[in-house]
């Protein structure tokens, strides 16, 4: 509209995810006219990033280094293995605290249909990682959806000769959900899969 | 989380408007994961445009060159002004494809409070412009907001010397709006402003 180089900039901004037309209109508009430093800073940032970040040696989530902070700390427990889907939930993981074992990023969960397939997500990579013997339990951490259980199961499988345990994180009702509003497929297995107390 | 650069791009996609904390992990993560061209795409459309985009000379609005595409245009009546508040008030009105004039961009509006009288919005040039005696009719478009409507006021009494037809954007109840949910004042403006057939 104003110019190309305008028109390049909203065009650029719409491929950042759940960026429409009209927002990359604004955010364009928002940079031009009143944030130019923020639009070097950021210009910057990208390509920074863009060169320097690339997937860990050992686990395959993000970092500038050859292995990430995770998989080079002497302070967790080496022993136990998460299985997750991407760095988003790696990130979301260590968010909570909770969790003081190493990681393993897969990249993706299996689907056949867009050919995605054992391969394509590292699997035999992850089974070359579970041979070497030092983990002893892996946690399956991947998505509650119908490809990240599929994913979930195929490893199980997969991992049935290895002498680790393996494990799936639980699944039920949320903290806080209130039953009423719970779907019937969640509450079912909730039920199915209840804490035995006593 | 992954790296200082990661960081670094997290914070600086956070300028961005109406990019909350959990937005931009979002896109940082979905340009180091699938969209690394993608990146470097928006670092340089950020950059060029940062450094080539400006304000047009004439209308304060935003071009690559001296003067904007439509100050330089033969085509558009040159009689007719459309006052807005910012650039993207001209894309809106440029976007109906109904106005055939020029433009003036205050590039914000009247606010005393924030310290921003008429020299900040560039009152006086816009005064210079019309004392020109090319334009015969100005059309107040500032929003109509408080400070917009305050505006409008004080650019109708600051040209009030100068023989110029002065008009303002009809103000009532927008196209597809049911009365029952148009708020009382947009509805009693409408009836006071009403549009006599015969």
């Amino acid at each position: 509209m104003f110019s190309h180089k305008f028109d390049d900039l909203v065009h650029a901004l719409r491929r950042l995810p759940s960026v429409g037309p009209k927002s990359a209109q604004r955010m364009a508009l928002h940079l031009m006219m009143k944030n130019r430093e923020s639009a070097m800073l950021l210009a910057n940032a990208l390509s920074e990033a863009a060169q320097h970040i690339h997937s860990c040696e050992v686990c395959n989530s993000l970092t500038e280094n050859r292995v990430c902070d995770i998989c080079a700390s002497h302070h967790r427990d080496e022993t136990l293995l998460c299985v997750v889907e991407s760095p988003a939930d790696v990130m979301a993981i260590e968010q909570t605290g909770s969790f003081n074992g190493k990681y393993h990023v897969l990249g993706g969960h299996l689907s056949p249909l867009d050919g995605v397939g054992p391969d394509e997500i590292g699997i035999p990579r992850f089974i070359g990682r579970l041979s070497e013997g030092k983990i002893q339990e892996v946690i399956l951490a991947t998505n509650a959806t119908v490809e990240g259980q599929a994913t979930a199961h195929y490893l199980l499988e997969a991992c049935k000769h290895l002498p680790v345990r393996m494990s799936r994180i639980a699944q039920g009702v949320p903290q806080g959900g209130e039953l009423e509003y719970v779907d019937s497929h969640t509450l079912s297995q909730a039920v199915h899969q209840r804490m035995l107390f006593k």
